[in-house]
């Protein structure tokens, strides 16, 4: 191995034997930093977090492991923060200071050990129970090892000149995906995307692109906020939003919003909403959309990989009646971000996304037999996040996948009975999928909005002591239907159990007595 | 390590032992695809990879390995790859069968082993200088290793509780790359991207929303086909395209096209174009919009990173010019795809991408001091590409990046004067970039089409044979300005010199001889 460490290539030959070097000292960095964490996430907040990586300045400390704990939170993090860190000898300087990115370099093994160490201390870490906020998996360590032949090789999914056996793997992977969603489609495509959010944007774009500029998004009061917002990118007007009941959509207010648009319309339904992972009733929908000749797409970024439970998959029942689907494989799937998919039932339809480029699809190469790959996203350089997709549903085949799912779902069922037990919480409802929602009895006896205060306070407390990291969502549970704020766990730890999240419950309604007198004093309506 | 290891989660306490067992699988994997493969591509193009793949079925063997070369070129591909590639023990079912994807896995280890050699022998590796045609770089081991400890965290750049530390550094490092490019701007700022295609749609987006949607985008007949398509996704109206010469926008052009259009315009101009990598007359464009009042944004996703090396940073002067700069650090920069970035010269012009979403960004955890990280993306979930770029260039030093574009660029010049001194070669041009852009002298002897048919037939059989893989463009240089095909180079691998590319230039020599006759026989205007 010639030259400078910090110059040598991935690939090529030699390329494995590089990184068989380099990939080891970036594991001791991760395991240093998870061990200097020691808890879901780094005590202190934002703040202490921010002022001990400016106040380290030419420090590599973490700068809120779990050794600098009460130090972080004791209001003085700047000036404390570096001597309470474990020293480690090489000392990095700022990433960008004043005058911006380091001029000079401190080669490989140095800025891997210095700032790996600093992400993994660092870190929410989805591993840990303790970190339930978000539809934020922890991935699967066979994901990751796949992830570094991709990396090594680099192949841009934009020309099958970049990628001949990785684009011919997608097309099989997303095949399998498209056939997963729609079993019984003549002709069925799905195409890879960056999660979610661009899913949801293809659905409203391949609908503007076949019924024109005047369609009218139609989702429900559930629906994830990338709807509206992909509305807003493609210059649609503003979603037009259905209410919703137990946080589904209701069916006859669909049917009542679609009247005066008939077949202008694209509904959006979701099939594991983000605040409660409650399914829409996706057959009845699916027949009101039919009745008016509107477009149905299906967010099913949580809830998709039920399909993969043969017990799971009849509560998304429907799906497969949408004209579009999204899926992301990086909630139940447990890929890294991003492993977002979107599913056709007509593969035609994706020809919305077409597009001509002569260095990479000219017409005489495409008629020469180099495939156009170019028209099935909206990337241009594009990473074949398909490659560990396709490893991790290999190894585990779809039947581990849905084990995994099915155990997720077992625990948030087993949680809630838990809440429900419990004489200081109260439960919103049992899960559907995998997310519990609760909120201490504590919030109910307070006036106004000082319930709400008090749930806010708890979930920040708990975030800033690196106890845990819960999630809050808003629902209708209010006086005639006014919003109040809840609190969540979204389970998609696939070894966790029952046991693991007894203390966060505890640990909520302990924050939420201590919090209720300041609370209480604080509160413009209570005092 | 407990358990299945295709469930073992990569993150947590453990996960880098888990991890230190999985990926010598995959990188024992990608040694034996590299080694397979033997060159830069696999033989037999795309018909023959595809069928070899459906032909082996149920084998983990190579498609288009060298050992098939032959085999898979003979017009039977699928009757007899199977024979001809090395046998490896374990053999995978195909990933997706008209039953759709496999039921049951085969174990980490085995899926690792069997998909990573696929990918690896099926490669067109850019670590080989042979694979020369695309803005498509082989990436560096150290970012490669940077990325296994991001994967392995998976912090998601959409709320601190999800990326405490990787969200902190992911600022100090866009900051960097704001003041990279804006040395003098009182408050300028980047935000991270999924590469040029969504940096230009930034670019469009705020103007849109500064302007009002009756904005018209203006660029140069030489821009990224991202900008007719981002104009396309926001709802825009196609842009006017600007004349361009010598691969360059024409000033006085573009003073003529903005003449109408008075401030309601932004413009795009080019800072390395695909074909090539001519930069536009920044200065001189920037002036004629500051005239009129249209915005200005630049594509700067190849040449932009000039701006780390201090003799080639004047050949992007006027760059600090716009109103935003599009990166690309996967192309200069050596990361593995995705590496946008999207630089504002006003902070505040990035409030465009403002959005609430309760559950990640409510006014009261905003309030209580949680960063609001939702507005800085048009993605929800997102990976931390961010933290290896800047382990790169905390390794290197920007010095040491701009090294490596130095050297590619001093090697295009190199082969351009091969090229240049070859008799049966003729030069578009001398590269400003790293781009050297040719065509065989036999293609300018054949009337008509003919000779753009030899320059493409000449490109698909070095690409069919696995010899080279190398671009194309057209460009005006025909009678009275009419298009024709060119060969490019683009001269991406730091390491590579001079005679490494030599052997490309005689293999285009050798294969235009060969097929000439073939292209006047079948030549509608030649026979």
């Amino acid at each position: 191995m010639e030259g400078e460490s910090s110059t040598w290539l991935a690939g090529g030959p030699g390329g494995a034997d590089r990184l068989a070097h380099l990939i080891p000292v970036a594991l001791r960095a991760l395991d240093a930093g998870v061990a200097e964490r020691g808890g879901p996430i780094p005590a202190g907040g934002p703040a202490a977090v921010a002022a001990a990586l400016a106040a380290t300045g030419n420090a590599g400390a973490a700068p809120a492991a779990r050794g600098g704990h009460d130090v972080l939170r004791s209001g003085t993090p700047g000036a404390e923060a570096g001597s309470s860190a474990t020293p480690r000898a090489p000392q990095p300087a700022a990433l960008s200071s004043a005058a911006g990115l380091p001029l000079h370099g401190v080669g490989a093994e140095r800025a891997l050990e210095e700032l790996g160490t600093l992400l993994a201390s660092g870190a929410a870490d989805p591993a840990d129970p303790k970190c339930a906020a978000h539809l934020h998996c922890p991935p699967l360590a066979v994901a990751v090892a796949a992830d570094v032949v991709a990396s090594a090789l680099n192949p841009s999914m934009d020309s099958w000149d970049q990628a001949p056996v990785a684009s011919e793997l997608e097309r099989q992977f997303s095949t399998g995906i498209a056939r997963l969603c729609y079993p019984d489609a003549v002709r069925p495509d799905a195409v890879v995307t960056s999660g979610g959010t661009e899913s949801n944007l293809l659905g409203l774009l391949l609908a503007r692109e076949t019924a024109g500029s005047a369609i009218r998004p139609v989702c429900g009061a559930n629906s994830h906020h990338s709807v509206a917002r992909a509305a807003w990118l493609l210059g649609l007007p503003a979603p037009v939003v259905v209410p919703c009941a137990d946080d589904r959509m209701v069916p006859s207010a669909l049917a009542e919003a679609l009247a005066p648009l008939g077949a202008q319309a694209v509904v959006v339904a979701t099939a594991g909403t983000t605040n409660t992972g409650r399914i829409d009733p996706l057959t009845e929908i699916a027949g009101i959309c039919r009745r008016t000749g509107a477009r149905l797409h299906v967010d099913a970024a949580y809830g998709g990989l039920a399909l993969c439970s043969a017990t799971l998959r009849t509560r998304v029942a429907g799906l497969e009646l949408a004209d579009s689907v999204a899926l992301d494989l990086h909630k139940f799937g447990w890929q890294p971000v991003a492993a977002g998919l979107f599913a056709a039932r007509e593969a035609t339809d994706l020809a919305a996304l077409t597009v001509r480029a002569e260095y990479l699809n000219a017409d005489d190469d495409t008629e020469a037999g180099l495939p156009d790959l170019l028209g099935r996203s909206l990337h241009t350089s594009r990473r074949p996040d398909a490659f560990r997709m396709a490893v991790t549903v290999r190894a585990l085949g779809v039947q581990g996948i849905g084990a995994l799912v099915e155990r997720c779902c077992a625990t948030a069922s087993g949680v809630h009975g838990l809440v429900a037990d419990h004489p200081a919480l109260r439960s919103w409802g049992p899960p559907e999928l995998s997310t519990v929602v609760f909120r201490p009895r504590a919030a109910d006896e307070l006036p106004g909005s000082a319930g709400d205060d008090l749930v806010a306070r708890v979930r920040r407390t708990l975030l800033e002591e690196g106890t845990a990291v819960i999630g809050r969502g808003v629902l209708p549970t209010g006086p005639e239907g006014s919003p109040q704020l809840w609190l969540k766990l979204t389970l998609l730890h696939p070894h966790a159990t029952e046991a693991d999240y007894r203390p966060i419950l505890d640990a909520v309604v302990t924050a939420a007595a201590a919090l209720r007198t300041a609370v209480v004093r604080e509160s413009p309506v209570a005092s």
